[in-house]
């Protein structure tokens, strides 16, 4: 029972897909490809032994595919979302859902026209080690009651086209999913405080202090520093009313040497996240394979992250506290964070 | 060449001082005491070998007391101050330096008029050796210009008269003399952010996030949580922008069992501080034995701790930025944090 | 191309391994099983979809089976091995390879009559993130030449059946193979000392203290404690001439309660090497898919490790330093581990 | 009540002593110095305001000496130890205690004498935070009887004088003396393991293993290397039956740069132990001033450290395990380390 899966965008993060689940994970084949580069679509479907499809249109429909993954530009999700529910098939999306929060909601209604869960979205962070780690203290009650979480994003350099409104939307859009999750809570309001520019970000307002306001009253703060240089550092530590848990160190091996103990920083969100992607699209094969469906990051999460989101560049632009509003909250995710 | 020294105020936080005058430090006498409640001072003085005076003012005058150091009730520090700068005598006075910010000013315009540094005031943290390797870390330029502080203020309970102004003006004091040391640099304005309550803090606004802009751009933040319960946690981690530096974890021993590696937490800030009084009361003697008089927090550093403590204050009332406006600094203390 | 096993054995470790290749790696298929249980072969091969044999001679010589996996009882290792080298085909053998260093001599012989290897054995250490980072250290030369490597090796408890031998040549047989490799060199000799024995062992001589000595002159002390009760806990450093390096503290998370921070230590070995051992068998797969040939743990380490094993009970029973003596190195092995 | 001391030996260690008398300790004065260089004793007398003696005798006879501090050359401590209890002085000896087990011997023999103790030999270790929660946690009971201690002791690099029995008698011997106060035990047996040599270690066979069999069965292991280069080190880790318990990680100060996470090693011993210099001084100080007189490491330690050095020198040279022979221990030291 190999489940056979499209890709739609054969980029750098579709190719690492497809090498993922052609040699990394269990009962997957990737059964057809397509890219509007069609000289790299060809490519790489060669090299998968897939069937290339001109279109993502066409790859939705051919019946060797029994589950879709989306890697494609961000404008192009919300269309192949939508078709792949039109079509009835499982869609895994690469973050974001879809570019604006309007284009979210348009997917959440489909599917719950459609009646049944068919989207996830890629935020692998619920399938760290070390986040669920995390996640199992504070629901085992021992530190009780979240009141701060303490977050650090940490990036050692950003491309050129990096925008400062990236910051939010692009980079601590991982910590606003994440938060939701640990928490079990919506996000209720958003703040950014500017500290003095880091020299190594030119014009780009970095780095930021994010806070976020959620719905049962925590507090979190979050650094994003895209240009920290020394590595790829991702913090988390929640206070609770009766102690605190953190993300642990995590290096594989201790040096002592030239007056100092030292151990390993990831070099990048690859490195660190590397086992958390490979966990999160074999919980999802496996969740398609067994039948029962999808059961990672929603489609209403991809929503409630866009308009987080956009909260938060607007909190950027204007200084000022701004309140997130969201929709009503379909049955079909009551599941799901409760707001 | 024995300093002999004369202590205002024989309570609990006289008592450990006069302890240590007599039994651990070197090159200190405590020569007089004197104390509101007389049979405290009478048994206290008797206990240390030293001369009861009726009144503060009657031991500053003792030509046997060659410094004062004030550890009596707030609102008579600025009182017991101003007359030590009348004798001129050195006087070592724990913190606050005065319960008004006013109070503070009269008393740098007293040392001002005076022609040179008398005052001190009892803010330890300077002398902890994990600060100060901290400090040292972030002067050495190794990490680049400072961005971010982040800090972390828990006490594992607070006593039934704590109100909620306290967590300003009494424990994240420290903090805020501590940045201002630190960075080299006044504090520009505050901001406090309230979370939900602590189920232990009863109707205290319990724990905080306390905001701080630094003259230089860089932005503090500091949680406050007074009871926390699992013990007393210092934390601050200094993000440059090369690199951080963070407060080392001083476990002095590390436990395999039951499941659990685990080292302890002190118990509250005796425990933790207990070496940075010992190391700041010496260094304080030895300045003034030396003739060198008091480098150590000056009535600059008081009064300005008293400034960004009303203006925290104002914060956590209004919710708002609150700005901090300083006097124009006397030039006596130009060689210290620069604004 | 998926490669397609067959399984003898197919007990606990046995079904561990069907369970790792039917859902977790990739390009692979369980073809074939059997056990010399009928029962118990039938269920679990139903389970996997896979033919179920009356011996694992029949497996082996089964069309559809490519390559091997020997999880039975040691002592009928040999035969299967044996076995499987004459028909060709690829055999992973869980360690050990064989019971007696003379059945692991004969393997070797054999092998190199076949003219390529064919034989892995399951020393999974090498494939552990944390034992790969620590060998990349030593490689570098940043530590220097190394000196010392001091390991522990410690259980929670142990079943009623395991004898003091066992500490040998079952628990620190592990690393017994894990310094050849870290080192890239042999094992020259073996002694062991004997504490007071712990409460927990009852009449168990447990723990014990293994010295190795490498044949570059380093020596190797390998705490073996099977009784320890509060965890698995595995430990490695090497001393070099300029620093040290150790295997890390690998705890995903840290809570701070009531006075104490801490992280969890693993419960088991299954725990503490889940990842390993998906990575031994991934590795092997590709290795075999790939036409290159298995390059991890040969039968030369199984039959090295077999020797010193031989050489540390002798050192045990006697008291006495004991010598390890290998047969001459078949030139298939050159790569290898070097004496 | 000033304690006037009485200083033989104003060397490197003499006058970091007398410094710390002078202008760290509480209680104390240093009122009389002697030396075999004259101008030296010239010099730091006159810098202390200390009455300058010709010779040993002469100090010990003044009557303004309460006590004697020994810092003079090894071979001469003998004579002064003997002459300050026939003075019936108490009398703080740096270590060796004497440098032979019959030159130590006589000493206890004097003091058993006398009647009451005198001497205490400096053993600093006793009086480090680390090894006292260390041993806190072993009389604990937490951890169960105790069965393994893995000790490193590393030093950067030894002067060129450093001979190769001097591991023991002078590197290793803190060990031999701390295990005997963390176990209440005495030791049993040695013997010296012998690795390849460092290549900074020119001649000196540098590193060794020296292993410890304590009275009660539980083997103690200690790394000595004393070219190590990236720093001062050392390492303890207590086994017990049901968990272990190792000194802490003491890191002031952590900081992410360039890839890695570290913290600072101590540079040299005087780092690592300045504290518990000042502790221990500040102790035996209290305890001559209160009348209990000495209580840290007694003559018979000074005795017993002897004859497990000689042990360990005998086994350094025949590569066999030594016993440790000890005389009866007299009455006086009842309530020591019990053999």
């Amino acid at each position: 029972m190999t489940l056979r899966v499209g890709v739609i965008g054969t980029g750098m993060i579709g190719q690492d897909h497809i090498r993922r689940m052609s040699t990394v994970l269990s009962g997957v084949r990737v059964a057809a490809v397509t890219d509007v580069d069609a000289d790299t679509a060809r490519r790489v479907g060669a090299g998968a032994g897939a069937t290339v499809h001109a279109t993502g249109a066409e790859l939705i429909a051919d019946p060797g595919v029994d589950a879709v993954v989306v890697c494609s530009w961000g404008p192009t999700h919300e269309e192949y979302v939508l078709a792949s529910i039109a079509a009835g098939k499982p869609v895994f999306c690469e973050k974001p859902l879809a570019t604006t929060q309007q284009a979210c909601l348009r997917i959440v209604e489909a599917e719950v026209a459609h009646g049944s869960r068919l989207v996830q979205v890629g935020y692998m962070r619920r399938y760290d080690q070390a986040y669920r780690a995390l996640k199992a203290v504070l629901d085992s009650g021992t530190i009780g009651a979240p009141l701060f979480m303490h977050c650090a994003h940490r990036n050692p350099s950003v491309p050129g086209h990096y925008e400062k409104e990236m910051a939010i939307t692009d980079t601590s859009v991982h910590e606003i999913d994440m938060v939701r999750w640990m928490f079990g809570e919506e996000i209720a309001a958003a703040r950014v405080l500017v500290p003095r520019r880091s020299r190594h970000g030119g014009d780009l307002q970095d780095p930021l202090l994010l806070i976020l306001e959620m719905s049962g009253g925590a507090i979190v703060d979050v650094e994003i520093s895209v240009n920290i240089r020394y590595g790829y550092d991702i913090r988390g530590e929640i206070v609770g009313e009766d102690g605190t848990a953190a993300l642990g160190e995590l290096s594989p091996v201790t040096v002592r040497r030239s007056g100092q103990v030292s151990g390993p920083v990831p070099a990048d969100w690859r490195e660190r996240f590397l086992r958390a992607y490979d966990v999160e699209f074999q919980e999802w094969i496996d969740s398609i394979a067994s039948g029962s469906g999808p059961v990672g990051p929603s489609a209403w999460d991809g929503y409630a992250a866009a308009v987080v989101s956009d909260a938060g560049v607007q909190a950027l632009h204007s200084g000022e506290r701004v309140t997130v509003s969201l929709a009503d909250k379909p049955k079909l995710y009551a599941e799901e964070v409760a707001a």
